[in-house]
């Protein structure tokens, strides 16, 4: 299995729900250094899992929706706690979306899956796997 | 599949039996930098793989029995080799334990499997993944 | 020239005003890494730059203050843009204050200066040097 | 499963062929930062994966062949794209032949598999996996 | 004293001259990680050492002369070994044309100085550090 | 000026001596990730500030002094805490000793300075720079 990532980032404020989350029920921030990981059995013609710059942009594109804004504002999210594990699936369902709406090529159809890992500090991060 | 990772560090001696080892069957040291991965593939009712926190505190809990100690000097070590991918077994097991006894919420019962990974060097690591 | 440097975090929200701050106007929010480093053209007697358990206990003390809230309800930072230039100031001065005070012992009274770098993401980062 | 990784790096020149690679169908060039990870069910009578010394001993041995080449002129390569990932799977597929033919050491005939990742730069890796 | 870096890459495809140089004499490549730090005394009026933008575009527009590239080709290199010292001085001294053209704008004519750092793998590095 | 950085390890025991080490009273170890950067002003006549390669054999030439030993017993050390900070001195000042001997070459008698810096972990680390 072959599999190509690359890292982008993201700055959000947000607040969580509940008493297991304690200081962080109030209103803070994070940045997430992104990476999403595209995987597939065997290479395209060109000997690629993907193209990468088309990788990165699809991803920047997944990314600015949220980038510099407060998820406790966007409806999408009502209710529910923005975790970093969340957000991973999140991000990586839009990637899907995008891969099999052809905005990585036709190629990139043949992907067999997609992991999005975010990490939240130096030591501590996230990730959601899927396939495609 | 969902998965959180938590990182903390540990700092031992130990020496080594057999000629594979060469110089380090001499007393030496390690500092091992340890991730700790919890996975599961849906998540709980706050959006949560574990309680991050907790998965911290119980990770340090598990290190603190050998931290700043000489391995070759714990009775449960005699007669093996605690290299690197040994340890990672040994502390991933300790954790599975205090999972199964509920130290990390009811939830994380509900914990697929469980990756520790230790970093001996900037060049060097070591993992050993189990299921829950 | 010794030095010895601790790393923790702070996960904070805030916006910035000015249109040389584009999308971060908005709130938004970000994890920042920060190193703190002491330095002294001497070790004392114990061959120390700093007892680096007290170093990390009071880095963690300044940065508390801030972590998991917004900045932008701070009063003290009123009419102000907290960048991460300038958070490296405000917390290398906080952490100074302590030292002067006498919370790293009496040994750190001799340490010649303080660095403090934040990094916002895997591409940013700022820094502030100050003596002691 | 128990993994042990080791580190090294690789330099050269190559150029690729396709419209899908704009600008780096010039000749230029990169370091890989190459990770090879190689993993077991169990560990051998030393508690290892594999002797360490000698994984990076041969990973180095792999990398040699290339180092400080321009890949162009490779007739293994002629009228294919050296990718990352397809660098990945060549060098995977060479230390699969050296652990086969026994360079590992007997015990090393008993690992399960080998993944084998390539960082291009710190924004952008791939990797190949495979049994053995 | 303050100071703000940025980081960005470039790959290139070079060969030096000499024996020092061993294989490096053959025609190779390089990923170089580049980090552009610009530090000044104190903050301009927006609490900046410089627009963290305006850094990465400018930096971005320096190393795309060269990224992509085979040095051997660039008259301006001829009979010189473009070393990574050297490379780190000839990009912080293109940055300084920039900022003295105003191209970070005008705050920025307050930079007091520029260090750039090539990283060439993960275990080596270069800087050169100047005034503006 | 310049700087030229290289990066090793070395993984020791040792024991500490004081109440202000707590539990590092105790014998244990650690795995130190150690970079030498050497400094001068201008380049030499390849564009160098250092052969690399010496660099990096004259630095494993100082470690394997240490590498996979226990401190407690060098003679050298009796009576004094071989903290990070006085290992990067000791180090540090035995590169000097191979630089004034020529082990780096002649054009390196021109270097202005040297600066270890080691790693203990991922959230602290220490150096000494001094001048040659």
């Amino acid at each position: 299995m072959f599999s190509v990532t690359v890292r982008e980032h993201l700055m959000i404020a947000h607040s969580f729900h509940g008493e297991v989350f304690g200081p962080a029920q109030r209103l803070h921030g994070a940045t997430y250094v992104v990476d999403a990981s595209f995987r597939r059995p065997s290479l395209d013609q060109d000997n690629l899992v993907v193209d990468i710059g088309l990788a990165g942009t699809e991803l920047r594109a997944v990314l600015a929706e949220w980038n510099y804004t407060n998820l406790d504002e966007d409806a999408a999210f009502a209710g529910q706690n923005t975790t970093t594990e969340m957000l991973a699936q999140i991000i990586a369902d839009r990637l899907a979306m995008r891969i099999q709406a052809g905005a990585l090529g036709e190629s990139a159809r043949q992907l067999a899956g997609l992991t999005v890992t975010l990490h939240e500090s130096h030591v501590a991060w996230a990730s959601y796997e899927r396939p495609l």
